[in-house]
């Protein structure tokens, strides 16, 4: 089994010799991992900084440890950054944990024309803890981000700014691998992207393409999308 | 909208010049789809055949119509196959849908050394359903087959009689396309290969190769590697 991964969001984690971890992560680590004193985890910030810690005191309130070991990861490159319509209910959910096991830098719920779910900031609080879990689960040192809701005319803007903007569509060719430090993945709702949408972003210089040869649900194209992408452009794990 | 599409498993679909279909087909149809005389629909029997249908008659029970135009979608090719494990609950039922909208031929269980969890015949009828439910909503002539559980040597064997085998694993390169009229990818348990599969798997001729940077669950590596090997290979949609 891979070393239990914990969670802290604590400034402490880049400089402290030992370190005090209360809370969820605490009881979880202890009630249902069972972690006693003298095993060894990875604490991370979701933000780079990678902890080896030997547990000193293991309670349900909190468990201590010392720092044996102190790294930083750098973030992976490309950034994959998806922008898309948000599907319903626990389809939600399960977009967020997919798309962070593909390795998406980030993910933020676009407005469109034909979009209609807005999430509120209860679904975004909980679509962070769910990219907490999966970052623990497949060993990301940074946690996918969670954006604020954007609109695809606003996303169209970074390609003014030199950015690479891909915007899934059936009606365009098979997407082909772009150069570029940050590439943003646009997936529209259900509906699909409107004909004035599309034009606006050709028009905005964004390239149209297409993932693959049916009519994907929201979730099943972006992480199709995102795998794609990251594939293309060669992105590997971080050493 | 997208026009409405049933699914009837008859063979009169291919000649008769009208058609009756009963069941849950109807009844959906008619109760939820609000479908009624003169309303023009799509009948797939899920191999290839797709009538273009005028309702006579809407009743819970059964829908009449008459034959319009009748047509045969070819296979898309290449046919992209996935063994994998399978996973637990309704992460299965989630994977056959996915799958089955990034475009894969057939989806099977695979029998390996960390693979526990063996469907039994209620979980494979419920995936066949799933397929079924999907193909109508992603409009695909040729419904995903659901295949019987394989061992993983079975499936190396299919190398030797010259096919392409990708088995998909942390440890190979990344993935780069190969040509073949049909493709097989091998998903492993959420414990990974074990050193004598991936040994056996190269010395078979099987190709190990990685689809992203992280260690993904097994649907979320079920379809990012179809959609991958899809992308590459230039799948289209069947005219």
């Amino acid at each position: 089994m891979a070393r239990h991964t914990l969670f802290c969001d604590s400034t402490s984690l880049s400089d402290a010799a030992t370190l005090v971890i209360g809370g969820d992560e605490a009881e979880h680590a202890v009630r249902s991992k069972r972690l006693r004193a003298g095993d060894v985890v990875s604490v991370t910030d979701g933000r780079g900084t990678v902890v080896t810690g030997r547990i000193d005191a293991a309670r349900k309130s909190s468990v201590e440890l010392t720092v044996v070991e102190r790294s930083t990861a750098p973030r992976m490159r490309p950034a994959v950054r998806v922008y898309s319509a948000t599907p319903k209910g626990p389809r939600l959910d399960k977009m967020i944990d997919q798309l962070s096991q593909a390795g998406a830098a980030s993910w933020s719920p676009l407005d469109t024309a034909l979009g209609v779910v807005d999430p509120g900031d209860k679904k975004m609080d909980r679509a962070h803890r769910i990219a907490v879990e999966s970052a623990k689960q497949c060993a990301r040192a940074w946690v996918m981000e969670i954006g604020e809701s954007v609109g695809f005319d606003a996303v169209l803007g970074s390609v003014r700014a030199g950015g690479a903007v891909i915007v899934a569509d059936a009606s365009g060719p098979p997407y082909a691998a772009v150069d570029a430090e940050e590439i943003v993945v646009v997936v529209g709702p259900e509906g699909g992207f409107t004909e004035p949408e599309l034009a606006r972003a050709r028009e905005a210089g964004a390239v149209v393409a297409s993932f693959g040869p049916l009519v994907m649900r929201i979730e099943t194209a972006a992480v199709a999308a995102a795998a794609i992408v990251m594939h293309a452009a060669g992105v590997r794990p971080p050493q």
